[in-house]
Protein backbone atom coordinates (compact mmCIF):
# COMPACT_ATOMS: atom_id res chain seq x y z
CA UNK A 1 0.00 0.00 0.00
CA UNK A 2 3.30 1.91 -0.68
CA UNK A 3 2.04 4.75 -2.73
CA UNK A 4 4.65 7.28 -4.02
CA UNK A 5 3.53 10.46 -6.31
CA UNK A 6 4.91 8.79 -8.97
CA UNK A 7 2.58 5.94 -8.54
CA UNK A 8 0.11 5.64 -11.56
CA UNK A 9 -1.51 2.50 -10.94
CA UNK A 10 -5.29 2.70 -10.74
CA UNK A 11 -6.73 3.65 -7.49
CA UNK A 12 -9.07 1.31 -5.43
CA UNK A 13 -10.67 3.39 -2.52
CA UNK A 14 -13.78 3.58 0.06
CA UNK A 15 -16.18 5.40 0.62
CA UNK A 16 -17.45 5.20 4.08
CA UNK A 17 -20.78 6.67 3.83
CA UNK A 18 -22.93 8.15 1.06
CA UNK A 19 -22.31 11.56 2.74
CA UNK A 20 -18.91 11.19 2.02
CA UNK A 21 -19.06 10.77 -1.24
CA UNK A 22 -19.20 14.39 -2.91
CA UNK A 23 -15.51 14.58 -1.27
CA UNK A 24 -14.56 11.26 -3.40
CA UNK A 25 -16.64 10.82 -6.50
CA UNK A 26 -14.72 12.95 -9.36
CA UNK A 27 -11.70 10.89 -9.45
CA UNK A 28 -13.56 7.36 -10.14
CA UNK A 29 -14.55 5.39 -12.82
CA UNK A 30 -16.44 2.97 -11.44
CA UNK A 31 -18.39 3.01 -7.99
CA UNK A 32 -19.57 -0.29 -6.16
CA UNK A 33 -22.51 0.09 -4.83
CA UNK A 34 -22.23 -1.74 -1.40
CA UNK A 35 -25.77 -2.50 1.33
CA UNK A 36 -24.34 -6.10 2.61
CA UNK A 37 -27.20 -6.01 4.92
CA UNK A 38 -29.74 -6.77 2.68
CA UNK A 39 -30.25 -4.42 -0.65
CA UNK A 40 -27.14 -5.20 -2.82
CA UNK A 41 -26.93 -8.71 -1.11
CA UNK A 42 -30.90 -9.34 -2.36
CA UNK A 43 -30.25 -7.70 -5.54
CA UNK A 44 -27.09 -10.21 -6.10
CA UNK A 45 -29.57 -13.05 -4.83
CA UNK A 46 -32.47 -11.77 -7.56
CA UNK A 47 -30.30 -11.87 -10.74
CA UNK A 48 -29.07 -15.27 -9.47
CA UNK A 49 -32.67 -16.44 -9.44
CA UNK A 50 -33.46 -15.04 -12.54
CA UNK A 51 -34.86 -11.26 -12.25
CA UNK A 52 -34.43 -9.80 -15.77
CA UNK A 53 -34.51 -5.87 -14.00
CA UNK A 54 -34.60 -4.05 -11.13
CA UNK A 55 -35.28 -0.37 -11.04
CA UNK A 56 -34.02 1.25 -7.89
CA UNK A 57 -35.97 3.94 -6.72
CA UNK A 58 -35.27 6.09 -3.43
CA UNK A 59 -38.63 6.81 -2.13
CA UNK A 60 -42.35 5.10 -1.15
CA UNK A 61 -44.20 7.49 -3.11
CA UNK A 62 -41.75 6.57 -6.28
CA UNK A 63 -42.35 2.64 -5.34
CA UNK A 64 -45.92 3.50 -5.09
CA UNK A 65 -46.63 4.85 -8.64
CA UNK A 66 -44.22 2.21 -10.05
CA UNK A 67 -47.07 -0.62 -8.09
CA UNK A 68 -50.36 1.34 -9.62
CA UNK A 69 -48.71 1.03 -13.29
CA UNK A 70 -48.91 -2.90 -12.39
CA UNK A 71 -45.33 -3.47 -11.26
CA UNK A 72 -43.64 -5.64 -8.90
CA UNK A 73 -42.32 -3.57 -5.87
CA UNK A 74 -40.11 -4.62 -3.30
CA UNK A 75 -40.13 -2.05 -0.33
CA UNK A 76 -38.52 -1.83 3.25
CA UNK A 77 -37.83 0.66 5.73
CA UNK A 78 -36.01 -0.24 9.56
CA UNK A 79 -35.77 -3.78 8.11
CA UNK A 80 -39.37 -4.32 8.07
CA UNK A 81 -41.29 -4.90 4.40
CA UNK A 82 -43.20 -1.49 4.03
CA UNK A 83 -47.34 -2.37 4.38
CA UNK A 84 -48.94 -2.62 0.82
CA UNK A 85 -46.01 -3.97 -0.89
CA UNK A 86 -44.82 -7.50 -2.41
CA UNK A 87 -42.05 -8.00 -0.26
CA UNK A 88 -38.61 -6.14 1.22
CA UNK A 89 -35.62 -6.94 0.54
CA UNK A 90 -34.69 -10.07 2.27
CA UNK A 91 -32.82 -12.27 -0.29
CA UNK A 92 -34.82 -14.94 0.19
CA UNK A 93 -37.89 -12.92 -1.13
CA UNK A 94 -35.84 -13.46 -4.46
CA UNK A 95 -35.52 -17.03 -4.69
CA UNK A 96 -39.57 -17.69 -6.09
CA UNK A 97 -40.81 -18.96 -9.26
CA UNK A 98 -42.54 -15.50 -9.40
CA UNK A 99 -39.66 -13.99 -9.84
CA UNK A 100 -37.72 -15.61 -12.74
CA UNK A 101 -37.68 -12.51 -15.77
CA UNK A 102 -39.60 -10.09 -14.45
CA UNK A 103 -38.99 -6.42 -13.45
CA UNK A 104 -38.82 -5.28 -10.26
CA UNK A 105 -39.02 -2.07 -8.61
CA UNK A 106 -36.71 -1.63 -5.38
CA UNK A 107 -36.92 0.96 -2.74
CA UNK A 108 -34.63 0.29 0.74
CA UNK A 109 -33.66 2.46 3.69
CA UNK A 110 -29.80 2.65 2.51
CA UNK A 111 -29.12 0.53 -0.53
CA UNK A 112 -31.19 1.46 -3.18
CA UNK A 113 -30.63 5.69 -1.78
CA UNK A 114 -27.23 4.82 -2.54
CA UNK A 115 -27.38 4.00 -5.89
CA UNK A 116 -29.01 6.91 -6.97
CA UNK A 117 -26.71 8.74 -5.36
CA UNK A 118 -23.75 6.96 -7.42
CA UNK A 119 -25.97 7.23 -10.78
CA UNK A 120 -24.35 9.27 -13.52
CA UNK A 121 -20.77 9.61 -12.01
CA UNK A 122 -19.65 6.35 -13.86
CA UNK A 123 -19.88 2.70 -14.02
CA UNK A 124 -22.33 1.64 -11.09
CA UNK A 125 -21.79 -1.60 -9.92
CA UNK A 126 -23.72 -3.70 -7.38
CA UNK A 127 -21.31 -5.33 -4.34
CA UNK A 128 -21.82 -7.92 -1.76
CA UNK A 129 -19.86 -10.54 0.22
CA UNK A 130 -22.15 -12.64 -1.94
CA UNK A 131 -20.36 -11.99 -5.03
CA UNK A 132 -16.99 -10.92 -3.70
CA UNK A 133 -15.19 -13.14 -5.88
CA UNK A 134 -16.81 -12.85 -9.07
CA UNK A 135 -16.98 -8.77 -9.00
CA UNK A 136 -12.95 -8.92 -7.82
CA UNK A 137 -12.07 -10.24 -10.71
CA UNK A 138 -14.07 -8.35 -13.15
CA UNK A 139 -12.65 -4.93 -11.51
CA UNK A 140 -8.97 -6.22 -11.60
CA UNK A 141 -9.54 -6.59 -15.28
CA UNK A 142 -11.20 -3.27 -15.77
CA UNK A 143 -7.57 -1.14 -14.78
CA UNK A 144 -9.72 1.79 -14.08
CA UNK A 145 -10.22 3.79 -10.98
CA UNK A 146 -12.13 2.23 -8.31
CA UNK A 147 -14.71 3.59 -5.15
CA UNK A 148 -16.80 1.28 -3.07
CA UNK A 149 -19.14 3.00 -2.14
CA UNK A 150 -20.68 1.90 1.88
CA UNK A 151 -24.47 2.76 1.99
CA UNK A 152 -23.89 2.49 5.70
CA UNK A 153 -27.24 2.59 8.34
CA UNK A 154 -28.74 6.39 7.79
CA UNK A 155 -26.13 8.36 6.75
CA UNK A 156 -23.46 7.03 8.96
CA UNK A 157 -20.58 4.27 8.69
CA UNK A 158 -21.65 0.87 9.14
CA UNK A 159 -19.10 -2.71 9.60
CA UNK A 160 -20.18 -5.28 7.37
CA UNK A 161 -20.11 -2.41 4.57
CA UNK A 162 -16.82 -1.13 5.24
CA UNK A 163 -15.42 -5.04 5.52
CA UNK A 164 -17.29 -5.79 2.21
CA UNK A 165 -15.41 -2.60 0.58
CA UNK A 166 -12.26 -3.87 2.83
CA UNK A 167 -12.31 -7.49 1.15
CA UNK A 168 -12.66 -6.14 -2.05
CA UNK A 169 -9.71 -3.58 -1.73
CA UNK A 170 -7.72 -7.02 -0.18
CA UNK A 171 -8.21 -8.59 -3.49
CA UNK A 172 -7.01 -5.84 -5.71
CA UNK A 173 -4.00 -4.50 -4.09
CA UNK A 174 -2.54 -8.30 -3.45
CA UNK A 175 -2.80 -8.55 -7.38
CA UNK A 176 -0.17 -5.28 -7.20
CA UNK A 177 -1.92 -3.90 -10.25
CA UNK A 178 -4.01 -1.38 -8.06
CA UNK A 179 -2.82 1.16 -4.65
CA UNK A 180 -4.90 2.40 -2.55
CA UNK A 181 -3.81 5.88 -0.55
CA UNK A 182 -6.84 6.72 1.63
CA UNK A 183 -7.33 6.41 5.07
CA UNK A 184 -10.60 5.37 4.97
CA UNK A 185 -9.51 2.60 2.54
CA UNK A 186 -6.87 1.35 5.00
CA UNK A 187 -9.22 0.96 7.53
CA UNK A 188 -11.47 -1.11 5.57
CA UNK A 189 -8.78 -3.38 4.69
CA UNK A 190 -7.58 -3.66 8.07
CA UNK A 191 -11.33 -4.46 9.24
CA UNK A 192 -11.79 -6.81 6.84
CA UNK A 193 -8.42 -8.65 7.56
CA UNK A 194 -9.37 -8.89 11.32
CA UNK A 195 -13.21 -10.02 10.63
CA UNK A 196 -12.66 -12.40 7.55
CA UNK A 197 -12.19 -15.79 9.77
CA UNK A 198 -15.83 -14.53 11.17
CA UNK A 199 -17.91 -12.24 9.93
CA UNK A 200 -20.78 -13.27 11.77
CA UNK A 201 -19.13 -13.19 15.29
CA UNK A 202 -17.16 -10.28 14.36
CA UNK A 203 -20.44 -8.55 13.69
CA UNK A 204 -22.11 -9.37 16.55
CA UNK A 205 -22.17 -5.77 18.26
CA UNK A 206 -22.87 -4.46 14.82
CA UNK A 207 -26.03 -1.71 15.21
CA UNK A 208 -27.24 -3.97 11.97
CA UNK A 209 -27.02 -6.86 13.44
CA UNK A 210 -28.28 -5.91 16.71
CA UNK A 211 -31.82 -4.43 14.75
CA UNK A 212 -32.46 -7.46 12.27
CA UNK A 213 -31.81 -9.81 15.38
CA UNK A 214 -34.83 -8.35 16.84
CA UNK A 215 -36.74 -8.57 13.47
CA UNK A 216 -36.03 -12.38 13.69
CA UNK A 217 -33.31 -12.49 10.29
CA UNK A 218 -30.45 -14.07 11.49
CA UNK A 219 -31.52 -16.33 8.45
CA UNK A 220 -30.63 -13.63 6.08
CA UNK A 221 -28.00 -12.52 8.10
CA UNK A 222 -26.09 -15.45 7.72
CA UNK A 223 -26.84 -15.87 3.82
CA UNK A 224 -25.73 -11.99 3.26
CA UNK A 225 -22.37 -12.66 4.85
CA UNK A 226 -21.43 -16.13 3.12
CA UNK A 227 -19.09 -14.82 -0.04
CA UNK A 228 -19.04 -15.97 -2.80
CA UNK A 229 -22.30 -17.42 -3.42
CA UNK A 230 -23.53 -16.25 -6.98
CA UNK A 231 -21.09 -15.28 -10.12
CA UNK A 232 -23.50 -12.03 -11.12
CA UNK A 233 -22.12 -8.54 -11.81
CA UNK A 234 -25.37 -6.35 -11.35
CA UNK A 235 -24.98 -2.93 -12.88
CA UNK A 236 -26.95 -0.16 -13.89
CA UNK A 237 -27.91 1.17 -17.06
CA UNK A 238 -29.64 4.37 -17.29
CA UNK A 239 -31.96 3.97 -14.20
CA UNK A 240 -32.52 0.20 -14.38
CA UNK A 241 -29.92 -2.60 -12.89
CA UNK A 242 -29.51 -5.34 -15.42
CA UNK A 243 -27.12 -8.51 -15.43
CA UNK A 244 -23.69 -8.21 -16.79
CA UNK A 245 -22.58 -10.54 -19.36
CA UNK A 246 -19.31 -11.82 -18.19
CA UNK B 1 -20.22 -4.48 23.91
CA UNK B 2 -23.53 -5.96 24.00
CA UNK B 3 -26.15 -3.40 24.29
CA UNK B 4 -29.74 -4.49 25.31
CA UNK B 5 -32.35 -1.59 24.77
CA UNK B 6 -32.68 -1.85 28.57
CA UNK B 7 -29.33 -0.71 28.90
CA UNK B 8 -28.54 2.45 31.02
CA UNK B 9 -25.43 2.73 31.07
CA UNK B 10 -23.93 6.06 29.54
CA UNK B 11 -22.54 5.85 26.09
CA UNK B 12 -19.03 6.24 24.50
CA UNK B 13 -18.94 6.81 20.67
CA UNK B 14 -16.55 7.39 17.92
CA UNK B 15 -17.78 10.33 15.51
CA UNK B 16 -14.96 9.79 11.74
CA UNK B 17 -15.34 12.94 10.79
CA UNK B 18 -16.59 16.37 11.76
CA UNK B 19 -19.09 16.19 8.51
CA UNK B 20 -20.66 13.68 10.58
CA UNK B 21 -21.23 15.46 13.42
CA UNK B 22 -24.62 16.58 12.92
CA UNK B 23 -25.76 13.04 13.15
CA UNK B 24 -24.37 12.42 16.64
CA UNK B 25 -24.01 15.73 18.37
CA UNK B 26 -27.52 15.94 20.85
CA UNK B 27 -27.26 13.25 22.80
CA UNK B 28 -23.41 13.81 24.28
CA UNK B 29 -22.03 15.46 27.55
CA UNK B 30 -18.48 15.56 26.33
CA UNK B 31 -16.89 15.89 23.31
CA UNK B 32 -13.77 14.63 23.06
CA UNK B 33 -11.91 16.91 20.06
CA UNK B 34 -9.14 14.66 19.14
CA UNK B 35 -6.04 15.43 15.95
CA UNK B 36 -3.69 13.39 16.59
CA UNK B 37 -1.16 15.01 13.81
CA UNK B 38 -0.85 17.37 15.10
CA UNK B 39 -3.56 20.51 16.43
CA UNK B 40 -4.70 18.45 19.86
CA UNK B 41 -0.86 16.92 20.73
CA UNK B 42 0.77 19.70 20.59
CA UNK B 43 -2.50 21.58 22.44
CA UNK B 44 -1.79 18.73 25.33
CA UNK B 45 2.50 19.63 24.53
CA UNK B 46 2.02 23.18 25.03
CA UNK B 47 -0.12 22.99 28.39
CA UNK B 48 2.24 20.56 29.92
CA UNK B 49 5.09 23.23 28.91
CA UNK B 50 3.11 26.10 30.79
CA UNK B 51 1.15 27.83 27.88
CA UNK B 52 -1.61 29.73 30.25
CA UNK B 53 -4.50 29.68 27.38
CA UNK B 54 -5.47 28.93 23.65
CA UNK B 55 -7.61 30.64 21.37
CA UNK B 56 -8.57 28.05 18.98
CA UNK B 57 -9.91 30.21 15.90
CA UNK B 58 -10.84 28.66 12.15
CA UNK B 59 -9.32 31.84 9.77
CA UNK B 60 -6.49 32.63 8.93
CA UNK B 61 -8.19 35.89 8.64
CA UNK B 62 -9.09 35.42 12.74
CA UNK B 63 -5.39 34.75 13.64
CA UNK B 64 -4.36 37.74 11.58
CA UNK B 65 -6.51 39.82 13.19
CA UNK B 66 -5.65 38.38 16.55
CA UNK B 67 -1.79 39.13 15.56
CA UNK B 68 -2.34 42.50 15.09
CA UNK B 69 -3.25 43.12 18.44
CA UNK B 70 -0.14 41.64 19.54
CA UNK B 71 -1.29 38.15 20.57
CA UNK B 72 1.26 34.87 19.72
CA UNK B 73 -0.08 33.21 16.64
CA UNK B 74 0.61 29.88 15.33
CA UNK B 75 -0.92 28.64 12.13
CA UNK B 76 -0.89 26.18 10.29
CA UNK B 77 -2.15 24.34 6.86
CA UNK B 78 -1.29 21.30 5.14
CA UNK B 79 1.55 20.66 7.56
CA UNK B 80 3.35 23.91 7.21
CA UNK B 81 3.71 26.94 9.04
CA UNK B 82 1.83 29.77 7.61
CA UNK B 83 4.08 32.48 5.98
CA UNK B 84 4.11 35.42 8.59
CA UNK B 85 3.08 33.34 11.77
CA UNK B 86 5.25 32.70 14.73
CA UNK B 87 4.83 29.03 14.78
CA UNK B 88 2.65 25.77 13.61
CA UNK B 89 1.35 23.06 14.93
CA UNK B 90 4.56 21.20 16.09
CA UNK B 91 4.50 20.29 19.49
CA UNK B 92 8.12 20.59 19.68
CA UNK B 93 7.29 24.83 18.99
CA UNK B 94 5.34 24.68 22.43
CA UNK B 95 8.60 23.72 24.59
CA UNK B 96 10.17 26.54 24.40
CA UNK B 97 10.22 29.59 27.33
CA UNK B 98 8.85 32.15 25.43
CA UNK B 99 5.58 30.00 25.65
CA UNK B 100 5.52 29.75 29.59
CA UNK B 101 2.33 32.14 30.91
CA UNK B 102 1.59 32.50 27.27
CA UNK B 103 -2.07 32.77 25.60
CA UNK B 104 -1.41 31.47 22.14
CA UNK B 105 -3.85 32.02 19.15
CA UNK B 106 -3.89 28.99 16.75
CA UNK B 107 -5.24 27.94 13.71
CA UNK B 108 -4.59 24.68 11.98
CA UNK B 109 -6.23 22.56 8.55
CA UNK B 110 -8.71 20.26 10.62
CA UNK B 111 -8.34 20.53 14.49
CA UNK B 112 -8.83 24.27 15.67
CA UNK B 113 -12.01 23.97 13.15
CA UNK B 114 -13.21 21.16 15.34
CA UNK B 115 -12.69 22.36 18.11
CA UNK B 116 -14.92 25.10 17.01
CA UNK B 117 -18.09 22.57 15.42
CA UNK B 118 -17.72 21.04 18.64
CA UNK B 119 -18.23 24.53 20.63
CA UNK B 120 -21.36 25.12 22.72
CA UNK B 121 -23.22 21.85 22.55
CA UNK B 122 -21.38 20.64 25.59
CA UNK B 123 -17.81 20.14 27.65
CA UNK B 124 -15.22 20.07 25.15
CA UNK B 125 -12.04 18.65 26.20
CA UNK B 126 -8.99 18.08 24.20
CA UNK B 127 -7.94 14.64 23.40
CA UNK B 128 -5.09 12.88 21.89
CA UNK B 129 -2.54 10.09 22.69
CA UNK B 130 -0.43 11.65 24.38
CA UNK B 131 -3.03 12.29 27.24
CA UNK B 132 -4.62 9.13 26.82
CA UNK B 133 -4.56 7.18 29.94
CA UNK B 134 -5.08 10.49 32.75
CA UNK B 135 -8.29 12.04 30.04
CA UNK B 136 -10.00 8.13 29.91
CA UNK B 137 -9.69 8.17 33.89
CA UNK B 138 -11.21 11.84 34.12
CA UNK B 139 -14.04 10.79 31.73
CA UNK B 140 -14.82 7.52 33.73
CA UNK B 141 -15.50 9.41 36.59
CA UNK B 142 -17.68 11.78 34.89
CA UNK B 143 -20.10 8.58 34.05
CA UNK B 144 -21.70 10.91 30.99
CA UNK B 145 -22.60 10.19 27.15
CA UNK B 146 -19.15 10.91 25.44
CA UNK B 147 -18.48 11.48 22.29
CA UNK B 148 -14.68 10.88 20.50
CA UNK B 149 -14.97 13.72 17.76
CA UNK B 150 -11.96 12.90 15.23
CA UNK B 151 -10.73 15.81 12.72
CA UNK B 152 -9.84 13.73 10.10
CA UNK B 153 -8.20 15.32 7.23
CA UNK B 154 -9.86 17.41 5.24
CA UNK B 155 -13.30 16.17 6.01
CA UNK B 156 -12.22 12.66 5.44
CA UNK B 157 -12.13 9.80 8.11
CA UNK B 158 -7.95 9.51 9.19
CA UNK B 159 -6.39 6.67 10.56
CA UNK B 160 -4.66 7.91 13.78
CA UNK B 161 -7.75 9.78 14.81
CA UNK B 162 -9.95 7.25 14.76
CA UNK B 163 -7.56 5.09 16.45
CA UNK B 164 -6.82 7.31 19.46
CA UNK B 165 -11.04 7.37 19.60
CA UNK B 166 -10.47 3.61 19.63
CA UNK B 167 -8.08 3.76 22.52
CA UNK B 168 -10.25 5.87 24.70
CA UNK B 169 -13.53 3.36 23.94
CA UNK B 170 -12.00 0.63 24.75
CA UNK B 171 -10.28 1.91 28.15
CA UNK B 172 -14.25 3.37 28.84
CA UNK B 173 -15.62 0.13 27.81
CA UNK B 174 -13.18 -2.43 30.01
CA UNK B 175 -14.68 -0.92 32.97
CA UNK B 176 -17.97 -2.11 32.35
CA UNK B 177 -19.49 1.26 33.60
CA UNK B 178 -19.93 2.51 29.58
CA UNK B 179 -21.39 1.09 26.48
CA UNK B 180 -21.19 1.65 22.65
CA UNK B 181 -23.40 0.88 20.34
CA UNK B 182 -22.35 2.44 16.86
CA UNK B 183 -20.45 0.84 14.20
CA UNK B 184 -17.80 3.77 13.71
CA UNK B 185 -17.11 2.90 18.05
CA UNK B 186 -16.49 -0.61 17.45
CA UNK B 187 -14.74 -0.30 14.06
CA UNK B 188 -12.50 2.49 16.40
CA UNK B 189 -11.92 -0.11 18.83
CA UNK B 190 -10.81 -3.04 16.64
CA UNK B 191 -9.13 -0.75 14.45
CA UNK B 192 -7.08 0.36 17.79
CA UNK B 193 -6.70 -2.65 18.80
CA UNK B 194 -4.80 -4.00 15.92
CA UNK B 195 -2.88 -1.12 15.78
CA UNK B 196 -2.02 -0.81 19.69
CA UNK B 197 1.64 -2.59 19.60
CA UNK B 198 3.08 -0.86 16.77
CA UNK B 199 1.14 2.66 16.30
CA UNK B 200 4.17 3.77 13.80
CA UNK B 201 4.36 0.82 11.75
CA UNK B 202 0.63 0.74 12.03
CA UNK B 203 0.14 4.63 10.58
CA UNK B 204 3.16 3.75 7.85
CA UNK B 205 0.50 3.85 4.46
CA UNK B 206 -1.63 6.75 6.46
CA UNK B 207 -2.43 9.48 4.31
CA UNK B 208 -0.90 12.02 7.10
CA UNK B 209 1.88 9.87 7.62
CA UNK B 210 3.28 9.92 4.12
CA UNK B 211 2.67 13.82 3.99
CA UNK B 212 4.41 14.93 7.01
CA UNK B 213 6.65 12.59 5.90
CA UNK B 214 7.68 14.48 3.50
CA UNK B 215 8.26 17.65 5.45
CA UNK B 216 10.26 15.80 7.35
CA UNK B 217 8.35 15.94 10.40
CA UNK B 218 9.08 12.29 11.72
CA UNK B 219 10.13 13.19 14.75
CA UNK B 220 6.46 15.54 15.32
CA UNK B 221 5.29 11.91 14.36
CA UNK B 222 7.11 9.77 17.07
CA UNK B 223 6.16 12.51 19.42
CA UNK B 224 2.48 12.77 18.54
CA UNK B 225 2.10 8.74 18.50
CA UNK B 226 3.68 7.80 21.97
CA UNK B 227 1.04 6.94 24.56
CA UNK B 228 0.70 9.27 27.81
CA UNK B 229 3.52 11.80 27.68
CA UNK B 230 1.77 14.08 29.88
CA UNK B 231 -1.75 14.00 32.54
CA UNK B 232 -3.11 17.60 31.01
CA UNK B 233 -6.48 18.06 30.47
CA UNK B 234 -7.00 21.38 28.45
CA UNK B 235 -10.55 22.07 27.70
CA UNK B 236 -12.69 24.91 26.64
CA UNK B 237 -14.24 27.68 28.59
CA UNK B 238 -15.52 30.12 26.47
CA UNK B 239 -13.64 30.75 23.05
CA UNK B 240 -10.65 29.89 25.31
CA UNK B 241 -8.73 26.55 26.00
CA UNK B 242 -7.56 26.18 29.53
CA UNK B 243 -5.96 23.23 31.57
CA UNK B 244 -8.33 21.41 33.77
CA UNK B 245 -7.33 21.42 37.49
CA UNK B 246 -7.45 17.72 38.29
Amino acid sequence: MDTPETDNRPKVECCPSPTQYSLYKDEYDIIVVIDVLRATSAICAAFENGVEKIIPVSTIEEAQTYQKQGYLVAAERGGEVVEGFSFGNSPFSYMKDEVKGATIVLSTTNGTKTINTAKGTGCVVIGSLNNLEALSQWLQEQKKNILCLCSGWKEKLNLEDTICAGAIIDQLLATGLFRSSEDSSIAAKYLYLSARNNYFGYLKSSSHRRRLKRLNLNKDIKYCLTPNLTKVIPYLVGDTLMLMEN
